[in-house]
């Protein structure tokens, strides 16, 4: 017998196995499973060729049987003694966008964001608008801009408010966002709900997600019909999709929810245990606790169905920036410097928005069983100077 | 030589060959072409097993000159003598999506729709927002919930704004909006711009689309981040794409355009002489001239990338409601009765938002050579009632 090694402690054992989709040096794109340091070579671990596919697709419209059934296959591959070609260093591998995304939704989830957010942009008003606590806020954002973790990404251009109109150029205030991805394995037809209880069978797992925001741009073109070129110019995504089955551990109660309509209403509303970290050039910069998070996954997807959308196999729908109560506990830099006001020191520079150059990594980790803990992959974008104005 | 019959005066004649995807009693869905009354099965017709596809993707992605060739190709054979089983009956065919919505932009390129909806929505203030007059508003909508013409649509339940606090039914302001969409071809790379005068490198064609929307929902939900699931229930388009080559003669000038940023900016800024027909349970209640319109196809699809967007061949971006200066060119029924306040008849009876059993087709046309009218598939749907709430 020899297993697939784990080093001692890594969040990528045997009670994880997060799927994504890795090419080998000449070779085409196909599913595998992230083990410790290594790559299992799904097709070939598993004999199966319907993982020779360049995309999760096929296994997130299988639905939530063949989700359980294969991650008891993988497991007894990873415990038993999986053939040495199928087993590859994640070092020696490229890892590729995991899914073909549907629909992209992005919704506003943490009060504490929100509530930020509220008290910079109109200070002197109630911080919050007054459907925030009835429903959680969202809007679909660009599905085809949605790219890999080691993607780079171009610093956008766009209109800005100047003193005599608007003013364009490279935007001037890039942003990250610190969020949770949830990925629809089993869609739902047009004309029908998904109801919070449900949510199992319909979501397949998880990713880390960064949605770059232009601040300049999206206030510029935000009002009346919400953020557009602001945000639609790269979301990155984590290269591996740690399943639902890997976050049982991690369900918490929610924080305490004002009473909600029916179809909001859950008799105990869970969110999930994750630590998020940004790192930024090297350093990291904030712990976001997606725990502190009021509005739950299972809210998310009974709002974005309650009036009769579908859902499709490989869409996409986001937390929202997380952040939680402590000043390092905020997933953007426009909170973590107060808009600008007050820059906060990354490796030994005085910083506020993002630089040419700039890199952000975000990771996080979740309780798993017996004291182990989940990793999810990083996600990870490097800043581009913008194009020239006049090319 | 027995061309393909096309009566005297049809809006789909030589000049038109608008394309879609047909099937057959008992047979799979493919490309076909409408000519006059019948439909030409170009995979037979051509003898070309590529438009033996249920999608025009195929068609999209090879680009300008293949659109062009493929154009010169079927007038050859519809001019010609196409064999019979290449040629069926419009009735007896069912007509689906012609292909695969990648990210679908709704645009507010209209500025009688803007200023009416402003002085509607904020009385007493300036009717357009501070941006508008220096970019073309738009956000994204839901892509997997746009649906073909003839597809029934269920009126959306949701959270609406009540005396205490928001309550959640069956939508009682549900409208139509009478709309262009631009169905993209050739895509473009993250990180790059279509400049406006590229537009016909990228763009294949033009659809109908009726952006259904309730009202009562978007109008608690959208702030601060836009329309959400006032308008995710359902977007119709026609069953036919008509090829901008079929729109040369229907080119005309924009109205008169302020100053613009240089990306914005076109010596001659071009729109498109399509006259909308808004029929309401059979009666025609409005005659929206696209003309009319602000925001020209290319200063839409030079915003949309401007910040680095990639497009994609499926990608779908529309021009918002179209409306002229008239009290009966108004493309939605929130402008055609002043928000409910000024009911019409229709058929009898008087009327302001959609009700269950109302029927609403949207068809236009444009001018095409030598006096001849160019025909957009008519676009269709019925209001079924809403679900029950508890089902």
């Amino acid at each position: 017998m020899t297993p697939v090694p784990v080093p001692a402690g890594s969040p990528y054992g045997r009670d994880n196995l997060p799927y994504g989709v890795f090419s080998a040096p000449g070779r085409e794109p196909r599913v595998g499973v992230r083990v410790g340091d290594s790559v299992l070579d799904l097709a070939a671990a598993l004999g199966d060729d319907r993982f020779a596919q360049p995309s999760l697709g096929g296994l997130l419209a299988r639905g939530r049987a063949a989700w359980a059934e294969t991650r008891r296959r993988v497991r007894a591959v990873v415990d038993g003694d999986p053939p040495a070609y199928a087993v590859l260093p994640l070092d020696a591998v490229r890892l590729h966008l995991p899914f073909a995304v549907g629909d992209y939704v992005d919704f506003y989830c943490s009060e504490h964001h929100a509530t930020i957010l509220g008290r910079i942009l109109r200070p002197g008003q109630e911080p919050l608008p007054p459907n925030w606590k009835h429903l959680p806020v969202g809007y679909h954002g660009r599905s085809g801009t949605v790219v890999v973790s080691g993607t780079d990404v171009r610093r956008p251009c766009g209109q800005r408010r100047g003193d005599d109109g608007p003013v364009f150029g490279p935007s001037t205030r890039l942003d990250l966002e610190a969020e949770l991805g949830f990925v629809v394995g089993t869609g739902s037809p047009l004309g029908s709900r998904v109801r919070t209880g449900d949510f199992d069978d319909h979501v397949f797992g998880v990713v880390l997600l960064n949605d770059w925001s232009a601040r300049d741009i999206q206030a510029w073109e935000y009002v009346p019909l919400g953020p557009h070129l602001g945000k639609s110019f790269a979301t990155s995504v984590s290269a591996w999709v740690v399943p639902m089955a890997a976050l049982a551990e991690a369900r918490v109660p929610t924080p305490p929810q004002d009473e909600q309509l029916p179809y909001l209403a859950m008799d105990e509303p869970w969110g999930l245990d994750v630590e998020l970290r940004v790192v930024w050039n090297g350093e990291e910069v904030s712990r976001p606790p997606y725990r502190e998070t009021y509005w739950s996954p299972a809210q998310m997807l009974a709002h974005l169905t309650v009036a009769g959308a579908s859902t499709r196999p490989g869409d996409l729908f986001a937390s929202g920036t997380v952040s939680g109560p402590g000043t390092r506990e905020r997933g953007s830099l426009i909170e973590l410097t107060w808009d600008g006001a007050q820059p906060v020191q990354v490796a030994g520079e005085w910083r506020t928005f993002l630089e040419d150059g700039d890199e952000v990594v975000l990771t996080a980790t979740a309780p798993g069983p017996r004291g182990s803990r989940i990793g999810f992959g990083e996600c990870r974008g490097r800043i581009l100077p913008a194009l020239p104005l006049e090319p």
